[in-house]
């Protein structure tokens, strides 16, 4: 086997269909992600047109193959259901495992929609003509080389892969055994299409840009759980790793890597009801917050309630809560406040829980100020809320709370790629450097300056009777 | 002592002047970086205007306390005399120690500069209506605590001082043992102003804006060895480092923190002499890469010759280059080409290695892509540039070189933040992602989202008949 093989080879003899699970030593999974770097830089100069060209066809390649990859979706469940069982999947995983035509198409139309979104790389970000002849672009290209770590989710697959061609990047793929015979089936359609290799040849000869193709080695698989560790070793060759899963695969990768990692580890998102509170708008925006989709990050965990507000606030949010069911936790003064509803007692090392459930826990405080204490001490810095009707306090709220989403009167799950617009989610990240909250396709690319000039040397703007740059910003 | 004091307490009291390099425990270091975190909450919520009146009192502050400042770097210097003759201290290093009247003068300008560029925090950056009433805005907010390793240079200290409180960011220093006295006095001073410990009542008392002033902890200072290794593990305290000093520092620092770094390790730099060339002026711009600097990371390192323009390229380059006393290594078609000359061979294991000398390596390739290969593999990926009079071939090693900086028909110098036209520079990054290339006072800020609203629930936009989204971008 040559992972690395031509760009134009047949993917079917580059990924054999071999029995699942097969262990590839590190050096295999070294040379598939040098392969995916070379492709990145053919990639990376490609135009629009040829990438979306490579979208299109897969698309029309994952249409055509839809029975052969339904049916080794199958295989995938029938040996899920053993391993729920055994313990060794949870339910959880297991559920967002099965693919059917519907699933299916969706996916396909989300490789065309990434499709029809703008290109974020090739961008002028800025230009200034440092002196006559001397002019300095800043211009967007792709990172290189993105590797994907993931559960479970078939649609991750087509949805990561279109992501990346579109910005230009190449991509490893490393899903969990669970999905493994899906993920082969899915790559082995995705790269033929990339390889030409598509059973329609009149579309293929009609493609007037088939001489510059998206490699095929721009998507890559790996398989094995110990890929793992040798993609994070690969400092030289891949540019940011996107972990798609579970709190505790998140950590796992960002404490075992020096490759950037894009995304978040977890979700304690709080709501603070101020003092001045329109109770009638705030409950249903707090309940909304838990119990919209209480799987996902942005759900909310914690809710704090200003003192002055508490005796009116808490009963009719217990009960709201309550009715929606909710189990409601609290500290010692939400307890006192609610002495019907025997509410569980919040320990002292419990505030920072992602419950990730039908469960919230309330706290009482004294002040805006002992509020955003709290959720500087025991929050995540992904999505917080203040529900007020006290514009400085929400202002002072928006202002120094330091997380990704800050909010003022409206819903945490608001929070998110698609609601805000950005047309795609490569994920949302809690680290503050490069991309921070929902991050759209602008999270795939970095920039470079291209200085071009006529032979300047710096002598001639250094020491005495120094020429004097221009520095004159042009239109872009 | 109470290292997180007040932010309006004495600095006297705070940082005593004991005797040089005590011995402060991992525990006081992170009471230091908890008090920097506690300003950085002040700090990113004061106007532009309390900033500014900040640096301007510090400016005064290390004007009037001048003779003291440069008793304290006398000392140093006294001290580093020693350093140098016991070989604990480089040569290199204690040229960059000592400060006079002059050198001081331009820091303090440096400082006022600073003052006097753009606040690059609490710019919106775009703005969303996602429905009636609920607005999304991007705005640009300071990253935190700034930790700041550094080597001998007194200006560094009022230069990423006055870059980080411009910003709003808290910062952290550590210096070296040979700057320690220096660094102490200047602390003392600018601590002193912020706290409003002026010598000058008059203009405290004229301060409009007194009540919200920049907290003295904004500028802390740590001392000794074992201080580096308790900063780098406080990754929820601190969200960038900064390393100034030599190549072994940084990649010390990059090795040992999963905190994010900003800087390079390492400048191999190239220049790429095509086959359609006017030699006339490439050759001075070889002579400026390698001269005008020798020891700072944008010179050049590297000269990869087209073959077809070897034979004329490589006499007259030699001649040029052995005037002005660099001396030539080669590849066995460079010395083959040179055969006067004797130069010595690169061995095949050296081709990255940053001479930071008036050294220079010479390698004969066969194309543009041999030539963009040999980049990749042995490059930093900071700055590299192409010689040549084909657009096209330009074209291409522009896009295709994956360095922050690349160049056509100019001087490898040229890749830096007072070039580029930026005002300060807090570094260069050879990072894709955050900032990339010469880095100026944005790589000190991050954004976050502001979402506000008027009791809005996401179930209201899901699943049937959900409300849609306006998404409609407003004017900025």
């Amino acid at each position: 086997m040559n992972p690395g093989g031509s760009p134009m080879g047949n993917p079917v003899l580059e990924q054999p269909e071999t029995t699942p699970g097969p262990k590839r030593d590190a050096q295999s999974v070294i040379e598939i992600a040098r392969a995916a770097k070379r492709a990145s830089r053919v990639l990376a100069s490609l135009p629009t047109a040829t990438k979306d060209a490579a979208l299109t066809r897969i698309a029309a390649a994952l249409e055509h193959e839809a029975a052969a990859i339904l049916a080794a979706n199958a295989e995938d469940v029938r040996a899920g259901e053993a391993l729920v069982a055994s313990g060794e999947l949870s339910r959880a995983l297991f559920q967002r495992l099965a693919l059917n035509p519907d699933k299916l198409r969706s996916m396909i139309d989300g490789v065309l929609a990434v499709r029809d979104l703008r290109d974020p790389a090739g961008q002028l970000l800025s230009s200034t003509l440092l002196d006559e002849g001397l002019r300095l672009d800043k211009v967007s290209c792709p990172l290189g080389v993105l590797a994907i770590i993931f559960e479970a989710r078939p649609d991750a697959i087509t949805q990561i892969s279109s992501l990346a061609i579109k910005s230009g990047n190449a991509v490893i793929l490393k899903g969990g055994k669970e999905v493994e015979r899906t993920m082969r089936a899915l790559l082995q359609v995705m790269r033929g299409a990339l390889a030409g290799d598509t059973t329609r040849p009149e579309e293929r000869d009609a493609d007037p840009l088939a001489a510059g193709r998206v490699p095929a080695d721009a998507i890559c698989g790996v398989y094995g759980r110990e890929a793992v560790q040798t993609l994070l070793g690969l400092t030289d060759t891949i540019d940011l790793v996107i972990p798609r899963g579970t709190n505790a695969l998140v950590q796992h990768i960002q404490r075992n890597t020096q490759i950037p990692v894009l995304g978040h580890a977890d979700g304690v998102c709080h709501i603070f009801i101020d003092r001045a509170v329109d109770l009638a708008a705030a409950i249903p925006v707090v309940v909304d917050s838990k119990i919209q989709y209480p799987a996902v990050c942005n759900a909310v965990e914690t809710v704090l309630v200003h003192a002055d507000a508490a005796a009116a606030v808490l009963p009719p949010l217990f009960d709201a809560l309550h009715k929606n069911g909710v189990r409601v936790r609290g500290d010692s003064r939400a307890q006192a406040l609610l002495p019907g509803a025997a509410i569980e007692r919040v320990g002292d090392d419990e505030w920072h829980t992602e419950y990730s459930d039908l469960v919230i826990a309330i706290a009482v405080v004294d002040s805006l100020e002992a509020a955003m204490d709290h959720i500087e001490q025991h929050g995540s810095h992904h999505t917080d809320a203040i529900l007020t009707t006290d514009e400085d306090a929400a202002s002072r709220f928006l202002s120094e709370v330091d997380s990704a989403n800050v909010l003022h009167n409206c819903s945490t799950r608001f929070s998110d790629g698609f609601r805000y617009g950005f047309g795609a989610e490569v994920g949302i990240s809690t680290s503050k450097l490069h991309a921070r909250g929902p991050v759209g396709l602008e999270g795939l690319v970095t920039y470079k300056y291209q200085l071009s000039g006529s032979g300047q040397v710096v002598r001639d703007y250094a020491g005495k009777n120094a020429r004097p740059f221009l520095h004159r910003r042009l239109e872009v």
